[in-house]
C-alpha cells in the first residue's frame, strides 16, 4: 500500500484501516476596540486577490442596537460587501430553527467556502449557534468571533464547542469546531446589564475554584466592583484586576481544554458546575441563566465536598460568600432529589456511563469522584437549603 | 507555557494560539453475512463491562421488510437490548427534519455517549442522516454502518462525509463524520431494485474513468451481466468480476479520500460527475438518482473533454456506450446553459472561488481545468444532445 494511512488488512485484500490526523489552529487575541478603523484583523482571510472583501457578518440584536453604528462604520470604511443578519438571541432560541434561518441569509448572500469566513458578534448562544452553522455549512466554512458578553469572552468564546438545545436537553446537537479567530473585546461589556455580568463571573468563579486560588482571591477582592463598572478599568487598580481576571480565566481554560479539545478524555475540571446544572437550567428556563445554574450546581457541589471533608467549613462559607457577593444564586427551588437524580443520570450517559464528578478540594483544585449516592445529594441539598437561608439572613 | 500545543504570543500575554491534531481511524470490512449469527463485529465496543449489549438501529424501512427477520434474529439471538427506528428513505427525505426525529428516538432510548455505537442499516440516504446524527448527538456519538445498496457499498460507506439537503441545495449541511466500522455485506444487493444497481455503477464508473482503465474494461465486459445478477457472483466468473469491480472501487476511493479526508486540498479527482450533478439532480428531484445525475454531468464532461482533445472520439464513444450498456442516462432536459451556468457557479463557491473542475484525460486519467467557458459548455451540451439521441436510435 502507497497511501500513507491506508493499510489493507495483512490477513485479506477486502478489509481497509484508515488513519489521518486532522491539525486544528486557532487563535484568540485580546484587542481593546475590534472595531477600530485601524484593526484590520476581521479584513483577514482576503488574501492576495483584487477582489471586494465580502463578509456574512451575523449580529445579537441588542448589540446591533446598541453598538451598530461602530460596527456598520467600520465595513463601510473598508468597502467590504457585507450582510447583517440580526438574531434576537438568548437561550429559548437556542434552537435548530435560529440555526437554519441563519443558513437561509447565508444561502441568500453567498460566500465562497473557505476564504469568506463568518464573522459572529455576540454572547455565548449566539456564538454556539453559529460555530455549529459554520460548521455545518458546506461541511464546514471558517468564523471570526467578537464575544459580547463576559461569558462570551472567557468561556463560550475560548473553545470550540458549538451546540443548540434540542428536545428539553441543553446542547444536546453540536460539534467540535475551531473559529480561525477571537477577538475579545471588553467594550462591549459596558452595555451588558448588571446581571449578565454576574453571570459571566460564575464561569470565572469556576475556573478559581478547581484550579486557580489566586483567581479567587482576586474575585473576592475585586469582584462586586467589577461587577459594578463592567470589566471597565476606570480606576487604575480595577483596570489590572479586570485584565488579570480576565486573562487568567482564559489561560487556565486553554491549558484545560487544549490537550482534550476534543474530550476523549472524559474527566474534565472544566465541567465542574455542569453536573446538574444542564438539567436544572432547562426546567428552570428562562428563569435562570446558564451561569447562574452553573453557580447554584457548585453550590451544591461545594457542600457535596464540605460533607465529605474535601473542602473546609470555612472554605465553604468563603466560597458561598463570594457567590453572594457577585449577585449569584446559591439556591433554587428545583434543586430536589427526584430532579438531580435525573440530571445525574444523564451526565453519567453523557460521561460515558460514570459520573466522573469534579468536586473542589479546598479552593483551587478538584478531584473526581464516582460514587455519589441519591442519600448524599438529599442531604447536601438539605444543609444548602440550610446556608442559603442563613445567609440570606445575616445580608437581611 | 508548559501545555503542549498551547502558545501564548511571544510580544504579548494576552495572546493565544492553540494547536492541537485529531486522530481518525475507522475501518471498512467485506464480510459474507453481517447478520450471520457468527459474526460479533456489531456487538463490538461493549468493551469489558458485564452490562447488558444495547444498540440502537436506524434502518431503511424498505430493508425491514425485507431482510428484517434476519435483522431482528441477529441481536436477539445475542440478547442485546435494541430498539429499530424504520425510516423511509428516499432523496427527498434527507433532510434535518428526518435527522431529528432520529434524534427524538434517540432520546427516548437513550444510549452512552462513548460505546453504544449506533447501528444504520441502509442506503447512501440513510447513512448520510444517520452519520450527521451521529456527529452532532452530544457531540459525537460512535457509528457503524451496513450499507445495503450498491452506491452505499463502494462509496457512500467508504467515506466520512454525512449530511442532509437543505434549501434546495444538495448536501447543503454536513460534516466530516469516520464511522467507526462500516460492514460490506453484497447480499443485501439482491432485493435492491436494477434501476438502482445501475445508479451505484455510475459512482464505479467514476472511479473507473478518473485512475483504473483496468476497472472500466471490467465494466465494458461484465457490467451487464453484473447488473443482472446483481453481484450476487451467480457463476464463478461473475464471482470473480463482482469481488474485483468491487475492491477497485473501494480501493481507488480510499486512496483518494485517506491523504485528504477533510477536503482540504479542493482538487479532488472523485469530484468527477460532481460538478454539474448537484443542482441538476435538486432540480429533477425525484426524476433522477444520485448516480444518475452524476452518470448525465460524466457524459457532459466528456464531450467537454473530448472538444478539447483530451478524449479521442472513439474513447468518448466506449465510454457512452458503457454507460448505455449500464442502463444510465447520459442525456437530461435539464441540461440547458443557463442551469449548467448556476450550476457551476455554486460548484465553484463550493471550490473556493474556481472551477477546478476534472475532466477525463482519456480513460483512467484526469486532469483539473479552471477556464471552462459558457460558450463552451452551450457547444457540448449540443454535441451531447446529438451524440445521445444517435445512440437512442442504434439501440433502437
Ligand atoms: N461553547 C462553549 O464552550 C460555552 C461556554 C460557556 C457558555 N456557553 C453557552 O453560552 C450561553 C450563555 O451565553 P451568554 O450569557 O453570553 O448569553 P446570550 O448570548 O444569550 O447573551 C445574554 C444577553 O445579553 C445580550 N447581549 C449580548 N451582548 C450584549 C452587549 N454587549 N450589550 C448588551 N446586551 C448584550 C444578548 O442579547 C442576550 O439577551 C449558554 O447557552 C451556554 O451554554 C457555551
Ligand atoms: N457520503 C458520501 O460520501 C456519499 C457518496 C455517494 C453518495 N452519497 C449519497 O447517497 C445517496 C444515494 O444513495 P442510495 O442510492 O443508496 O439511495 P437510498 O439510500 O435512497 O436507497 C435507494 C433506495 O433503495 C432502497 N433500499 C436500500 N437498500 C435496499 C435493499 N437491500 N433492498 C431493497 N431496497 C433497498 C431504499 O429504501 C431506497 O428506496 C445520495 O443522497 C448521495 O448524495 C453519499
Ligand atoms: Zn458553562
Ligand atoms: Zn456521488
Amino acid at each position: 500500500m502507497t497511501t500513507p494511512g491506508l493499510v489493507t488488512r495483512s490477513d485479506r485484500v477486502d478489509a481497509w484501516k484508515v488513519s489521518a490526523s486532522m491539525p486544528v489552529h486557532y487563535e484568540i487575541q485580546v484587542c481593546a476596540d475590534a472595531f477600530g478603523l485601524g484593526n484590520t484583523a476581521l479584513l483577514g482571510h482576503a488574501g492576495h486577490r483584487a477582489e471586494r472583501i465580502r463578509r456574512f457578518v451575523v449580529v445579537d440584536a441588542n448589540v446591533l442596537a446598541l453598538h451598530g453604528d461602530r460596527i456598520r462604520s467600520y465595513f463601510e470604511h473598508h468597502g467590504v460587501e457585507y450582510a447583517l443578519h440580526a438574531v434576537q438571541a438568548d437561550e429559548t432560541v437556542k434552537s435548530l430553527e435560529t440555526a437554519t434561518e441563519i443558513v437561509r441569509a447565508l444561502d441568500a448572500f453567498g460566500i465562497d467556502r473557505r476564504r469568506e469566513p463568518i464573522v459572529v458578534i455576540g454572547g455565548g448562544v449566539l456564538m454556539d449557534i453559529v460555530g455549529l452553522v459554520a460548521n455545518l455549512y458546506r461541511r464546514g466554512t471558517p468564523v471570526v468571533r467578537v464575544p459580547t458578553t463576559l461569558i462570551g469572552l472567557v468561556d463560550a468564546g475560548v473553545g470550540v464547542k458549538t451546540g443548540v438545545n434540542f428536545n428539553n436537553h441543553k446542547n444536546r446537537l453540536g460539534t467540535y469546531f475551531a473559529s480561525s479567530l477571537t477577538l475579545l473585546d471588553r467594550s462591549f461589556l459596558v452595555t451588558v446589564d448588571r446581571r449578565h455580568i454576574a453571570n459571566g463571573l460564575a464561569e470565572i468563579l469556576k475556573m478559581a475554584l478547581i484550579k486557580d486560588a489566586r483567581l479567587f482571591d482576586l474575585l473576592e477582592e475585586y469582584g462586586p466592583r467589577l461587577l459594578d463598572e463592567k470589566f471597565q478599568g476606570t480606576t487604575p487598580a480595577l483596570e489590572r484586576a479586570a485584565t488579570e481576571v480576565v486573562q487568567r480565566a482564559i489561560h487556565g481554560m486553554l491549558e484545560e481544554l487544549q490537550p482534550n479539545l476534543w474530550e476523549t478524555e472524559l474527566e474534565r475540571v472544566v465541567d465542574y458546575g455542569h453536573t446538574f446544572s444542564p438539567t436544572v437550567e432547562m426546567h428552570a428556563l428562562p428563569a435562570l441563566l446558564h451561569g447562574e445554574a452553573v453557580c447554584v450546581d457548585m453550590a451544591l457541589t461545594t457542600v457535596l465536598g464540605w460533607r465529605r471533608g474535601l473542602v473546609g467549613t470555612r472554605q465553604r462559607d468563603r466560597i458561598l460568600a463570594v457567590m453572594r457577593s457577585l449577585e449569584l444564586p446559591s439556591w433554587n427551588a428545583l434543586l430536589e432529589p427526584g430532579l438531580l437524580a435525573e440530571a445525574l443520570a444523564d451526565t453519567v450517559r453523557h460521561r460515558d456511563g460514570q459520573q466522573r464528578l469534579p468536586l473542589p478540594a479546598g479552593i483551587g483544585e478538584a478531584v473526581f469522584v464516582n460514587d455519589v449516592t441519591e442519600d448524599e445529594l438529599t442531604v447536601a441539598v438539605d444543609d444548602l437549603r440550610r446556608l442559603s437561608s442563613a445567609q440570606e439572613a445575616v445580608r437581611v
